[in-house]
């Protein structure tokens, strides 16, 4: 049983279902789709559609047939009895046996501890509320360009944290604006929007080596993001945000946009996991598995991804891997293959171990930042290299093709052809109250 | 002013900006985008993203400087006073001015007056109602696979109504279930769904000449769609319908999905425009207008689509013109044209006629009836027709060779990549009430 059709239950099921074909297998997700994660900020400001970067996981293994995929949640373990919890979109549910357990559960951002934030400050890892993101941006310059008064709020878009996602955001927004936008409007210039990007460190991009960080910082400069470094957020509501910086001196920002890419939490399901085994979680509601991605005394359960930390074979230290796709999609491999090959009775094998084929990181077009096997450039190159390998990546999405073709197209015509404002993405009711309460005739 | 962005809209717009660019040209819709409505029921069944088929207004005439877009809502006239009461998304709203007005608001379903049905019995018309539907018949599958007890109701498909969207929608289910899922699940057949049209009439395609309501019943049938020809809806809830045959003989289907094609109803503003002249609304809520489209009494103002009908220039008598995209088209382009070309002061010119240039209706891949200059055909010619017509008229979207991709892509491989179940498509409350208190724990 795997739970999590991710970057790690993917490949783990995968790599069950092409060793052995007379497995039973059973994925569970909540969704019905595989998101390519990486690329979900590109439908947030529509640049990609979501069918470009999502893929039915009942499609992806339907010629699998051991594999069974469950649409549903799991929401708890009895490791003891080896099933686990399952709450089917229906009245489905109950407790599913299994033999053999990979829990790849993932994470989700943690909010500082303020999940009050979570409605104002939308995240755009998951692909419904990159979609409400999408609405909320493009709703954005719609009120701006009715209501003169109120600019200032809806054309500042603040995205705090600046990692990958943040940085990748922020200059989205910023090309959205800039080269996308112009033109369209009648009242309003686009290119005044103003992107401010958050970050607790002193530069962006802090998991990166040097220089790197230093020329992400230029090259959001060039596009027109405000960098905001050793400032963090106290404050989140649906008029601005708070900053503080590193003398305690607050200032307040109005904007109407605010979109989350800091503070990452483990899935729930860790701690389930960690308090059935006398163990804890870490400070990001990580579990720690053994240097095979076991759990401690429970041979016949893996946990992988960005949900657990993994003990080192000689020191015995947990240690924290980056939250990365290909971190997830090594460890979903090794167990994956682990278990077909323990299933006659071998032994387990050597230790995981992460092999750091480098990191990417996107700013705009044809700005990125690469750190590839020791070799740190950055510029065109970098940004060659980030879209040859996520193109790629892009395994098992049959519109491959489609998606290198729209790129290509929106490359050359800065267009965006996903700019669509649908339902899902409705303005949240907190934003609405006090703006409907007015009811002045703004319009020119 | 323009009230409407859709297939009548676009074309006044289009033909206003185009022949002045000195005029202050402005277009009110409620969406941000213009919608290819005749393929919605394509996304409804996962074959089309909803950006290849919408396409942002602001980008359609972001050249034309002269076009300024409004996102909101017309919800009334001062005809004598010459404005609209305008609600725009945020507080902004309030009296606009024109000196010419065409509305547009084209027509909704009327659901035999009936609206407490729309909950449950949704349409394919707008673009979130058809991701709705799309999240619909896909949740309906998994909910099969996940109760066993319940296939019945989540395999039965209702579609209501057999005019072109009726019949292609039943036609898509169809080949959803009979070509592209198979193979996707493990504890049903998708083959085993039921895909049920019903039809007051006693044919499918009633607009269209003999033989082709004939070829579209036997194309149907050869899909494995069941057609209840005669029959009436007298009762829809979330467990199923009621239908009633001639004899007035009733009977229940237990359908967990039910597709909304039938009863046509013009947009509220026909009536408060009817009312504003002293007139009066038909049946099915539509306004009569002059031989040229103008308001009675009213020449600054026109009306076109399917929100009208027309009066004859010599009998004097109101007609009913189809309600298709052609007809709003040519009228769009007429009422532009005729406004551009009385600004210098000329007459008004000939009355509107309407150049039928055939009807199309696709029931499925290379399944189709046509009736184009008077030459009727059906089978793969007809599809063939359809097709090329299609694809010709997404004129001014970008993507038109995305979207041929994909088709061409699709057709060969009979996938469906859109097939993603997102936030905007969960399942309405009435349903899930009674399923989630039985809480039973049926998975296999």
């Amino acid at each position: 049983m795997i739970v999590g059709g991710g970057f790690g239950g993917l490949p783990a099921t995968r790599a069950l279902s092409s060793a052995h074909d007379r497995l039973e297998i059973t994925l569970i997700d909540r969704h019905n789709y595989h998101l390519f994660q990486p690329l979900s900020y590109q439908v947030a400001t529509g640049g990609l559609a979501p069918s470009e970067i999502a893929m039915p996981l009942r499609h992806v293994f339907r010629r699998q047939s051991s594999v069974t995929v469950l649409l549903g949640e799991v929401t708890g373990f009895d490791l003891e009895g080896r099933r686990v919890l399952f709450a089917g979109e229906q009245s489905a549910g109950g407790w599913l046996p299994y033999d053999e357990l990979i829990v790849a559960a993932g994470s989700d951002y943690s909010y500082f501890g303020h999940d009050e934030w979570r409605d104002v400050a939308l995240e755009v890892k998951s692909l419904d509320s990159a979609l409400e993101v999408r609405g909320r941006i493009l709703h954005a310059f719609e009120a701006a360009e009715l209501e003169p008064g109120e600019q200032e709020g809806w054309l500042t878009f603040v995205v705090v944290g600046a990692g990958p996602t943040g940085v990748e955001m922020a200059g989205q927004i910023a090309e959205l604006s800039r080269q996308t936008l112009p033109g369209e409007f009648r009242h309003i210039d686009p290119r005044q929007a103003r992107v401010l990007l958050v970050e607790t460190e002193h530069q962006p991009l802090s998991g990166f080596r040097a220089p790197l960080p230093r020329r992400a910082a230029r090259a959001l400069a060039q596009l027109g993001v405000e960098l905001a470094v050793s400032h963090t957020v106290v404050g989140v509501d649906a008029r601005g945000v708070e900053l503080q910086d590193e003398s305690g001196a607050r200032q307040r920002v109005s904007a109407r946009t605010v979109i989350w890419a800091a503070g990452v939490r483990a899935s729930p399901l860790a701690a389930m996991l960690a308090e059935a085994v006398g163990g804890e979680v870490d400070r990001s509601g990580r579990l720690t598995v053994e240097a095979d991605l076991t759990l401690p005394g429970h041979p016949e359960v893996s946990a992988i991804g960005d949900m657990v930390r993994v003990r080192d074979a000689k020191s015995g230290e947990p240690a924290t891997l980056p939250g990365l796709a290909p971190v997830a999609m090594q460890q979903g491999r090794y167990v994956g293959r682990r278990l077909a090959r323990r299933l006659p009775g071998q032994d387990r094998g050597a230790p995981f171990r992460y092999r750091d084929k480098g990191s990417l990181a996107t700013i705009g077009r044809a700005r990125a930042v690469a750190d590839v096997r020791g070799l740190r450039f950055s510029g065109l190159p970098a940004w060659l290299a980030w879209l040859v390998i996520h193109i790629f990546y892009l395994i098992g999405f049959e519109n491959r093709v489609v998606v290198m073709l729209r790129w290509s197209y929106s490359y050359l015509t800065r267009g965006r052809s996903s700019r669509l404002i649908t339902e899902a993405a409705a303005l949240p009711k907190a934003t609405e109250t006090p703006t409907r309460a007015r009811q002045t005739a703004s319009v020119r």
